[in-house]
């Protein structure tokens, strides 16, 4: 089969005689109809995590073939949670539902486990989700940003009455801007650019370029999302004391970091990564968000390393590849 | 009066005619017995927070006379939390009893006040607290610093089956599993010295040396309490997915530091500073905790600046200043 591959050599190949996979007990193959660029896909290609195999984790696809007596989900349109855990009764994550914090798991494209730029792909039964009647595909094919938007108030209560501040006009920024407005919470966007901070004005987020924006020390949650060592340091610099900073992004700082705000203020720094797709796939059926115009360019398959090369340009949001092409 | 001065030519100095404070209304003049030298002054020295004044936020003394109509202290042997807010009743903070987080605090020796190492220093009695008939003078003046290690579980609700590592065997990581374990938690101390290590083995703290140590993510809360950033990264190493790093110490790092694996494990990093003082005190007069094996030499007033010289040795844990002498 087709599929993007990051391989042994380092380099980032369209191969068209991958071996399709063959679905073991309890898990689906299915065809891959969108997927998405990620910025961890990206920082695969340059090493991150160590990964070789196919990439992506982040796809839309039909369901064409189940090893279960399960069959519910043949033909339908689904999404997948990006990882799977060991399913031993005695693993304390698997037991409590967190995969996704399983030390034995297999995560799409990043760990242990192929990913799904392919026309194929396979992924345990449980992990698979329905995409609601009413959601495009072209929507549906960013559900596991969006779902680690929500991981955020998964992991963290926050009050109507507290101010939340996101920093960062990425995919990462927006997508959890938008998430935290369709939800009600009070949430600022900040960023450099004014076209990008445009999108989420456009659908009620409340936005503020950089340049124009006072640093203070005002904000009960405070969602790092640019992946710089500077934006951390601002993120520090306008956590209320005793509030919460979330660390979205993986990227290595290459900076050398004055942590004492952290310890003066109390601040609490809350790592947060994927989420589950549920919260994210109701979202997506109220039509409370629109993520069309974050889509910068959808490549069919065989330009997928054009595609790639897309993704590196200043300016781009999300890049697609749609495999039915 | 006599007093230890950090001054604008960043000099450290034994004065003799400093001028002796005058309480404000509501506050008292407190008598210096005795005070301790914590790495924070020392840290000041070296230009920290860009305080000049009288140093020292850690002392035992006689209330001599009160600026108030309520008399109850006089005569009394106190000790002094060490920072008291601007008491606006529109303040956020202060109207949560969170003087130390109040944005127009004083905080003793630290922050627009005069610190405690002199013959007398003042503050409001509302941040005063009598110690216990049965508490020594010599355990009294670790009150702050056990109020610090307190403050963990003022801020978090750590489980009485989770597995809790402190990192570091000086004096902060010694009082932090001391006071850990006098209140039941199941604690482990980990450091580089045999001796230091002992202090706590020898009040039932379980022990173990760093090389005898195997670092592994199983810990569910892990203090950080070595100051330094190689120290920061094994308290990472450490921490169990969705685990609490607490971070104790305000040196600052002077390293490239990776912060992927706070997002990867969806770590929380919580900043604590310093508590309050009536659980402190509590445990200090349960006589649960013996502090005084942490004292390394005790020097007479006018030997102060000797007295900083010897805290700045390999091996001396804690220093005090006899302010009777």
């Amino acid at each position: 089969m087709k599929a993007v591959v990051f391989d042994k050599d380092n380099t980032l190949k369209f191969v068209e005689d991958y071996e399709k996979p063959v679905p073991k007990k309890g898990e689906a193959l299915i065809r891959v109809t969108m997927a998405g660029i990620c910025n961890t896909d990206y920082e695969i290609t340059k090493g991150y995590m160590g990964y070789v195999g196919i990439l992506g984790h982040e796809a839309v696809g039909i369901v064409e073939e189940i090893n279960d007596e399960d069959k519910s989900l043949l033909g339908k349109r689904v999404v997948s949670e990006i990882s799977y855990g060991c399913k031993d009764p005695n693993c304390e994550w698997c037991g409590k539902k967190l995969y996704r914090h399983c030390p034995n798991r297999h995560t799409l494209g990043i760990w242990q486990k192929d990913g799904c730029m392919a026309e194929y792909f396979t992924m345990p039964l449980e992990v698979l989700f329905e995409v609601p009647e009413n959601v495009p595909t072209e929507q549906a094919v960013f559900v596991e940003p969006l779902a680690a938007a929500c991981e955020i108030t998964e992991q963290l209560h926050i009050k109507p009455f507290e101010k939340v501040v996101v920093l960062g006009d990425g995919k990462l920024g927006l997508i959890t801007a938008l998430t935290l407005n369709a939800q009600n919470y009070d949430v600022l966007l900040v960023g450099k650019h004014q076209n990008k901070l445009d999108i989420a004005k456009n659908q009620g987020v409340e936005t503020c370029l950089l340049s124009d924006f006072k640093v203070e020390k005002k904000y009960d949650v405070v969602v790092e999302a640019t992946g710089s060592a500077s934006g951390f340091e601002t993120a520090m610099a306008l956590t209320k004391p005793r509030g919460v900073l979330v660390l979205k992004s993986t990227v290595a700082t290459g900076k050398e970091l004055n942590l004492a705000p952290i310890v003066i203020d109390e601040i609490t720094v809350l790592g947060s990564r994927c989420g589950q797709f549920g919260a994210a796939l109701r979202l997506l059926k109220s039509g409370k968000v629109d993520f069309t115009p974050l889509i910068s360019a959808i490549y069919p398959m065989n330009k997928s390393i054009e595609a790639f090369e897309k993704n590196k340009e200043r300016d781009v949001l999300k890049v697609l590849i749609d495999f039915t092409k």
